[in-house]
């Protein structure tokens, strides 16, 4: 399948990348900057340079399957927000291509049915990240909102690291736990995921979650 | 002061200019046809002839306030949020221009506290028009989330028709009713709320009401 990745240089993002190229797929990432694409795509690596924002509808359009591995830093969190809602815009009333949007812990519910995210406001330090989970949450908000595209989102686990690939545990809107009771997903591990789902969609306008 | 209207040949837009004319600011229509334009605000009108979704924000950033009266058929509701979304992406982290969104009575709450958009559903041939209210609702959770930009939105009551101006009545989240216990505010009433609250600001990030 013709696959794009935005933020394809980020930790999800490249490794998306690398299990789609394996797989086979025609994986296209889109990159700010050529260099730092090849430097960590590799030189060969098949680069659409643009600022994620930049993107219109024409440079998408011939895609199977965008994914939005976007990623920015805390005090602007809100860029989560408008890119998804342009994404979204331009692609109203279609069911091509897939927008397939990586959504943080943060938007799932805790063992009580409760937002996690109001556990991650308690953990140490959160006043310095928290602006990205809460973002993320509304991400999934929005998305909730929207019936006319194809759109599916993911939620890695709570620590969402580099690391071997695992075969994934799959969940829907719960916080999974690992044996060891840690809630963890390796950037390998998801890519694995995302990657069955492309290839075989279980969820439609919906979110799931991955877990080592 | 400088004052933009998207949508400013519709019934809100067409008051909205009118009566920011007749009090001295320097009103822009936004407009797609100036023929129409010029039709509508007259043949001396200010005009920005441009399709909402084209504007850019160099089109937008040297106004005071950008008034939102953009309307659509039931089919394409959904380009209430998309439009909204645009506008917030361009302005984040900005204090100028103030945004102002005219939303529906459908994101409004009834006497016992429910979303009366609720009762809408329940209204006669709702199932041809219920995608405009049902969408308004969703743009004002858009809004909510939103806490870096100057935006305000205003509701007009359930029957929102062209009629004489009168002395509005201002509320806040619930619906208003008139003494004859109808909801219903005319579109030269609901101007009159919007340049009272343009020229002294009472709402910031928050929605408000009006009745005739």
């Amino acid at each position: 399948m013709k696959i794009a990745i935005i933020g394809a240089t980020g930790m999800a993002g490249k490794a998306i990348y690398n299990e789609a190229a394996e797989r086979g797929h025609e994986v296209t990432g889109i990159v700010r900057s050529e260099a730092r694409g090849k430097e960590i795509l590799g030189s060969d690596a098949r680069l659409l340079v643009k600022d994620a924002f930049d993107l219109q509808k024409d440079d998408l359009a011939h895609f199977d399957v965008i994914v939005n591995a976007f990623a920015t830093l805390p005090h602007e969190a809100y860029r989560h927000i408008d890119l998804t809602a342009q994404l979204i815009a331009q692609f109203r009333e279609t069911s091509e291509p897939r927008l397939f949007f990586i959504l943080g812990a943060g938007s799932l519910l805790d063992e009580n049915d409760q937002p996690f995210i109001e556990t991650i406001r308690t953990m140490p330090g959160a006043d310095q990240f928290i602006a990205i989970p809460a973002n993320q949450f509304k991400q999934l908000e929005f998305l909730r909102n929207v019936d006319n595209v194809n759109w599916v989102a993911v939620s890695p686990s709570l620590e969402f690291v580099e690391g071997p690939k695992q075969k994934p545990v799959i969940g829907k809107d719960h916080l999974l736990k690992t044996a060891d009771g840690n809630s963890r997903s390796t950037s390998t591990t998801v890519a694995v995921a995302i990657l069955d789902e492309i290839e075989q969609p279980q969820f439609k306008q919906e979110r799931f979650t991955v877990s080592d």
